[in-house]
């Protein structure tokens, strides 16, 4: 890692891989980043992503509590120097823990002077200078940058869709300018995602201006994309509700209503959060299985909400039955590109040491890991895919290749139902493919 | 109505129109059908309709205990006998509650003979028989119908996304002759609702492929229409969830995903059910206001979820201010054409008599009244809509006109948003206009 | 109001009832407090309260933004000073409003110092002493007083119960001076609301111990409260959930059986909040009566949650269905006695003119107005609670009234049910009740 | 197991232990009936029973299809002969799958004759009688029997809780003999169940009253149970709502506070269900925890739901952290007495084949053997529990003890926390204590 003067994370080594029987909480149990699963690296399986805001400047306020964090990062006057020493402790931490690549928000990164855009923009760029010095040294990546258009006030009724032109006109400046910015760091990728994009009454809401206001938006991207030649991913990030009373992304399938009728399918994929998914009502699986279908996954938030609770609560993924999921449509659907599975997750307001970030990550990525080696077992073994194959080999007569293929109408197999008689259809065996699935989990 | 032997609802008489201040509770206080308010009769703002299958069938049986209601038209032992005086008990039911439409699914109106297919059409033809005469006696019409492809053991793992190509064939078949008894009945509609187009697990399901031959089965339904030239409209109707865990035609943007997909937005519109809505997470009017703004806004299943239970209560709608929001949706995209407000709603198990069916229907026909009066004053009196304008005139401007009409970049408006400063946008004034929201409620 | 040398509300003047009919957004349409309802004036049915922390305090941040209100009374650097003008705001405010009571947090109305209790309780001293001033110039009372436990970061574990005994006396000493201090302002009363009472893993929680610590705390403080001779009421307030997982005042019947248990049912009664009941999937009606019914009904933390969302909105109410359904429990169950309706709610963030304030409250009380006024008609014109009264007539027989005493055992009761056959009940008719209730709204 | 004429599960023999490589998905691969964990047996840990209810007479119906299930033992015309078969199936079943315990509902296991309690009665009694004898056959035993208050229509609007005195009247008679014929049988417990003890709208609702009579009902029940020498443990099981809207006996905090109030808490102890915990909002883990801690923990019925489905699904359980957070529960509150664990589940409705009963009980008693085994090396290995020890360690301090006995005040404490300075407390390590978790399920 790079040689700084100061050191955030002194308690805490490279963490390394120490095999599942280890009793260290600081190392890697089951993720091994060289290891080869299904072909390829655990490495390159998830491309793990570390994110700026909630590891580096999240202190754990609440709605109802301040931040209680320990940041030895976050001392100093000059908020320039406070946000070289931030973007310095990020690469110590990631450094050790030993993750490929991270993903910031402009705003996050470097601090915005009001009322002067220039300076503002001077001091991103100071920050990003770091930045490339330190991923030059470290070899660390970026996966994706963005930009941050929902904590300042001029956004409180939305940016792109905001009533308000000039609210739109200034998150165009920025954007711009975040996407300069990812693109000087080599970023593989950028995302939207419309924090206030959405409505909190439709009483004062023109819900198709807003719409058209959005596409229009994502289309000027697109344009200055390929006029600066960055050639990354653009995602769409989907997210039901909060803080607005709804999202216009809401889930993976309004993504994909809204790319379509406006002409930029071809040109967004999506990045998946797990714990937007279950506040949208679906499960996380559901939401990756979906965007595979359709030929729009692009990259993964990974984190985990609690199933009782409302609000995006953002924890580290821990539960192996999810993170087996995933991997599983990963698999399936050839993994990832340019995308990566981001911690967008934060440690709980109580978890205030700086090694309980590495806690955090150490499950999380171990989680995966072991997700992975299940869902490798589901492919290899072969029994659930086979009988899922089994389930639907009807259709690989020649009746359903014909129905598939748009031969024949409604009329053509009214007289084949008449023949044959249908009193039911076999079992599902759902709870035998559980019961496989949990012999798959050790 | 028309003669019969027999009269089911012998207690009640034609419900009349009371005026706000009568304390009978067998007449309407606010339907009066031919009063007109915002420049069309109530009668044709609502186009009204009873469903068959709750008001005639659902005899109040939930998951945990049997059937409850006193229905005299189901006694006899020869099953087309009993449909046919059902159906002669629905349209008495209908005149004397003076509505101008109903709706069927094909197996709630006649009897499925197992193995059988043939005398299964046949029955229903005799059924139909009576209903068009029925019809034709009462002036009552045909909002549209539908087939039940979800009660029977053969749909068990659904009926165009089953895994087995013979669930799909019967469906297929049953489809084809409830399109066009349909036809035969003057129905301005059909609908499809995936009573089990969707999954429990994923662990046994193809889920592309399963969405691929819904497409196949809707285009097959579309071509058979053209053939018989049924003109009347086709809706999908949308619900997230039950019986399955994962309906695919989840809410409005998943099925505008899909039908953009699969090439079918032109051939359907939605059918919106409120409690389907709220099912999804979402409110009544944002489903409606979302199909509004995308063109595929097409009838409405009219009734009312308890938003504490996540189950479809299907209760009839007296909330008003859900009332009042459909109806300013309504008015403000012109109005249902071949679609209508369909009580797709059922009276509690504990509402054994036939005249709940009279309290439950009345009920909701005053709401909807009061509701439709409501947004016209909302619409009228224009305060609220003036907001609105008022609130988005910023893009009005020429330089909003440019960026909707696409005229400009990113980089164009980077230097305006460096001059203009932009600490905060006006108040979006939500409990003013929730204020007076409640005053015109009354 | 008192004379103040700045005017933090320029633009308003005392809010006056101007009527139904009136379109001025800033008067009252159906408050009228000395218009007499059910035999009491509307200023005695609601003991309207005003809330300090989200009225003066809440600059409506949430946890994806800052915040955005105009607070011109937030103005300075000395935070004593900043206190005393705030204090100042808030009695200009609810003069202007019209309302009778406030309520408040230690910490809310005047700052802690780190580390130095006693700077920080005489800072607190001062800003009550101007309270307690300003109190006497306008007549204002307090409803009732609090500590804040679950903003500083040493209460992150909770306080009463904290792991750490440390936490745990701090908690003890803050509510003796909170204590002190409302008894000084002559309080009605002082609620306990856990804040962080509860847990976010029971991992690391001993879930027995901590109840019992919580009993403890309360019955030192009922002990505290007899020493000095505050003869206010004590209420503890119901949340589920948020900011932790669960909290152990989860619901009215959480809260009942823990008073029981630990022998505090006659030192606390419930102030029941309606965005937590619907938080606890209990509608706020259901709450209320569930107190009532208990004898454990208090005070009300009136607002309103939205159903779709799973976060503590706390917005204004103005569903006339909840504020009618509240009256109506109010009415029958006797009213509050040191109770009153407290507006726990907060403009939305981008509400964020000082005026929104004023919409905010007159909206709520125009709400509960026209609630009352239909909760009244419900008990007056009969119709409801004689229905209900019919419906439970068989238990005013003798046989009911022998089973009700307790005179009679199962095996007496054996042969009355062989004679008596019972087929059915009679219908329940909700759909008739609902009907009804929706006559009295208007 | 019992010589029949019939053999309904011809294909299956009886269930094996196989151990953890055995890909027979008809064999158990953790549960080993005398293998020793902890000190005791697994079978004596589990106490596992089949419920007749689901595994015997649920078909498959849902609120949208008609049964699918293949149940060869529903055939025959006479009610009784056919419920004499249904119960040797059930002993074949359970002993074939090698569990010592089943439970169930009075009209399940024998029909109901309309208007005449002694022919219903005496039906009752030859179907126990075979019970009883193939009890003795088998070794099987009944963990506790209850009685059906909710599926005929005379319980529409309740049982115990009906408005109507003479429903309370027959569901007293009907619960004496269900106690009767659960004594006959040796039952360890009975459980009261309260189906439709609740509302649907408290339009109509005498919520006091009706509480009044559920407690009158249950202290009938105590009294008559000592009347005829019965000591089996009487349990309540708590279920938030459907299908009514609101049921009384809510969650376990709920009957905590009615058993209290009433003077039942001697008399009764809670069956928890997982599926009734996590449809009140909170997980099965908290309600577990909720009744140990208050000495009301008593039985288990062990099932899943589904977190995003708002319904009772009764799904098998097989999910390794609800298991292992029940094993864990019960380890350290010192396990079943006279409650055991009884699978109040279901399979799904597309699992229409006999064997599939066989998969979901195999997957259900296996997961809560991998459940044990984690739970037992959480509780040997110590980390977890030790880390709590040592979390609250300063109460075991003098100051915390003499909080705990209740020999300081307020005012005690107060000038203690002048002295010490609180900034912070340490971190909770929740997500290390999550990754620990971890390890130990494999």
């Amino acid at each position: 890692m790079t040689t700084t003067a100061t050191e955030y994370f002194p308690g805490v080594s490279k963490i390394a891989y120490d095999g599942p029987d280890s009793r260290n909480p600081l190392a890697f149990k089951h993720y091994d980043p060289d290891a080869v699963v299904a072909g390829k690296s655990m490495r390159d399986h998830f491309r793990f992503s570390v994110c700026y805001w909630h590891s580096m400047r999240n202190a754990g306020a609440d709605p109802f509590g301040v931040g209680t964090r320990n940041m030895p990062w976050e001392t100093g006057s000059d908020p320039v120097e406070v946000a070289l020493n931030t973007m310095r402790a990020n690469f110590e931490f990631i450094s050790k823990l030993g993750v490929d690549f991270w993903c910031f928000h402009d705003r996050d990164i470097a601090p915005e002077t009001p009322d002067d855009f220039a300076k503002t923009n001077q001091d991103l760029d100071t920050v990003v200078g770091l930045a490339k010095q330190l991923q030059g040294e470290t070899g660390i990546k970026l996966l994706w940058g963005t930009a941050c258009l929902f904590v300042h006030p001029r956004y409180m009724s939305g940016a792109a869709t905001s009533p308000y032109v000039d609210a739109f006109v200034h998150a165009a400046a920025q954007v711009k300018k975040a996407i300069e910015v990812t693109h000087e760091l080599g970023g593989e990728g950028y995302v939207f995602w419309g924090g206030r994009e959405g409505y909190d009454t439709l009483l004062n809401t023109d819900l198709g201006r807003e719409f058209d206001h959005l596409a229009r938006f994502l289309h000027m991207a697109v344009d200055f994309k390929k006029s600066i030649g960055f050639d990354g991913q653009f995602y769409i990030e989907p997210k039901p509700k909060e803080p607005t009373k709804h999202q216009y992304d809401h889930d993976s399938s309004a993504c994909h209503a809204f790319l379509q009728k406006y002409g930029l399918v071809d040109h967004l994929k999506l990045n998946i959060e797990a714990n937007h998914a279950t506040l949208a009502g679906h499960s996380f699986h559901h939401e990756l299985e979906y965007a595979a279908a359709n030929g729009i996954l692009g990259s993964i938030d990974a984190n985990r909400g609690d199933m009782l609770l409302g609000w995006d609560t953002d924890q580290f993924p821990t539960d192996l039955y999810d993170t087996t999921f995933a991997m599983w449509t990963l698999l399936k659907s050839g993994g990832f590109t340019t995308g990566g599975l981001n911690f967008d997750a934060k440690v709980r307001r109580q978890s205030v040491d700086p090694e309980d970030l590495f806690h955090a990550h150490i499950g999380g990525m171990d989680a995966f890991a072991r997700g992975l080696k299940v869902a490798a077992k589901i492919v290899e073994d072969g029994r659930i895919p086979d009988f899922i194959a089994q389930r639907y080999s009807s259709w690989d007569s020649d009746l359903g290749k014909r129905i598939e293929a748009g031969h024949v109408g409604l009329a053509d197999l009214e007289p084949i139902a008449h023949q044959r008689n249908l009193a039911s259809v076999p079992s599902s065996r759902q709870e035998m493919l559980e019961n496989i699935l949990n012999d798959y989990i050790c």
